[in-house]
């Protein structure tokens, strides 16, 4: 692992790899759409002579694969990340999903590159029945097109360790949170407070119970297994791997964290029912014993995360001024 | 249930189903694309005036949604089944069955057909943890991109099914012999002999144990659980099924069954392994409690199946020259 390619480098998580991998010693070269991607995420990668940028799409094949030349290792980052939105522009998640990490593979393939980290979600367990989940809980049901669309990448990549004897890594996410988090319930509810401290719009009844990690803790997480190399003596080439702490919190608590810290106390609307939107899952929380077998272990935990992110919005208002561009 | 579309129409479930739809009295729209389907096997269907038929192709998606009209089900068994040949044309899956399913989804949203029927596959569980394997197995790891483009079908139409409130009876066939059979192990066998009676290639080591169905008996099963509407009261608006019987063969089994009825004593000749192909399952044996449970149960057995499968193609011949024209 010693040149890397990254799509979605100048995403949230995406970003914080290529810093912890140039911090590191490594050569990444990072590839972003742009499309949510922020530039000044990579400002400082880009005074380094180890990194290049790339500015492409997923979809355009060609230009993908010669801008893998001669990495060793990919991380596809790179996703429509809008879960909420999936049944309002349903081949979204197709196109940029499932179809896009079809191309990834394949240009690692016409690039002889094995090794392959993919941020898919806890969301494709579905409503789960059982919690914490762990890795082979019960065959779950979809229940949205995004996690649909996570388990269609999740199925190609296990394929292509089996059949082209790749090295798969796949880590099923809960919400990460953090420095340059723009996406999300700290990020939505901050930026309602912003506009009107005197009120707060929280969609369901907040009793959702969801977990959350912090994204440096995910980065950790993901380069700890890799550099194990757990995968290559693996059924399949390939390991899947929950990440997430060892807790959950409701969406009321996180609501309560927020409020302390700014020194709020907001009207709750509430829009009430169990669930946030159409396929959202009143309660995520995953096991997380197999990666921690492996010895990481998370450094925050989901208070400290949700602190540490709404400090970073507070010093970071611009993320908001850019994303409402969109 | 009154006009029924049906996705591959001309194929080998597809017009049986035809068939089957019609003799019930109901009016039914066949689509196909021809690339695998055959003309000869909706000649019956096509003299019925209930019947008709469009030619076109599941990535056409205005096409596919004009066909649709006015129909309030769609059975979609359009798909490419060359399980064999992931490895060679890996965007084939991608195309002809993750991105057409979306398509059959679009076009029934598009026209307000709520009721759809997919055929999906006992693959989708790998190499099972658990057999025989219920509906609710330990989550699988993908070892087919044929499997993995089924696994993104299933859960395209799931997310359908809680988001725009479909109706979805996904089944896991596992091999389906009979009348209008034109792939697979019976129909390699078969053609093998017909060529040269004296010798048999066998991929693997012939100990792989498979599970067979009876092509009338799966239609039945379909049938009957969407006559229940068993999906109406599912959690997620989705039910899914394992289709098969309650027995496995080996394929040594199947082998002596074909030789004894042929009264043929080819030298087998292995290719050796205990899998066939690369993401061959050497034991597929699928849990059918849940169908069975509905009231529904297979008339034939495996061998029963076969014989009836090798009768047909003793009369039809001349599916090997359509076949080889390929």
């Amino acid at each position: 692992m010693d040149k890397i390619f990254i799509t979605g480098a100048a995403g949230f998580i995406g970003s914080n790899l290529v810093d912890r991998l140039l911090a590191n010693g490594k050569t990444v070269v990072g590839w972003d759409n742009f499309s949510t991607g922020q530039r000044k995420f990579i400002e400082g990668a880009l005074t380094n002579g180890r990194f290049t940028l790339v500015e492409g799409d997923n979809l355009d094949l060609p230009a993908l694969t010669k801008a893998m030349a001669s990495c060793d290792t990919v991380f596809h980052l790179a996703a429509n990340a809008d879960v909420r939105f999936g049944l309002e522009h349903p081949s979204k998640d197709l196109q940029q999903n499932t179809v896009a990490t079809f191309n990834v593979l394949e240009a690692m393939r016409a690039n002889e590159i094995k090794r392959i980290a993919f941020s898919s979600t806890g969301s494709v367990y579905g409503e789960a029945a059982l919690i914490p989940t762990p890795e082979d809980a019960p065959f779950p049901i979809q229940t949205s097109l995004y996690a649909a669309s996570k388990i269609s990448g999740e199925g190609m990549i296990s394929s292509y360790c089996e059949g082209f004897k790749f090295e798969g890594y796949i880590f099923r996410f809960v919400s990460i949170l953090g420095e340059r988090y723009t996406h999300g319930h700290v990020f939505d509810f901050y930026k309602q407070l912003l506009e009107h401290p005197d009120r707060l719009k929280v969609l369901g009844d907040g009793s959702q119970r969801k977990s959350y990690l912090y994204v440096q803790d995910c980065v950790n997480a993901m380069l700890h297994v890799m550099e194990l190399g757990t995968a290559k003596a693996a059924r399949h080439g390939v390991e899947i791997y929950n990440l997430g702490t060892a807790e959950y919190v409701q969406v009321n608590n996180s609501i309560g964290y927020l409020c302390g810290v700014l020194g709020l106390q907001p009207k709750l609307e509430y829009s009430g029912g169990s669930r946030g939107w159409v396929g959202d899952n009143p309660f995520i929380f995953l096991e997380t014993k197999k990666i921690r077998s492996t010895g990481w272990k998370p450094e925050l935990t989901i208070e400290q995360g949700i602190h540490r992110t709404l400090e970073w919005l507070q010093q970071n208002q611009w993320v908001y001024e850019t994303r409402s561009h969109k």
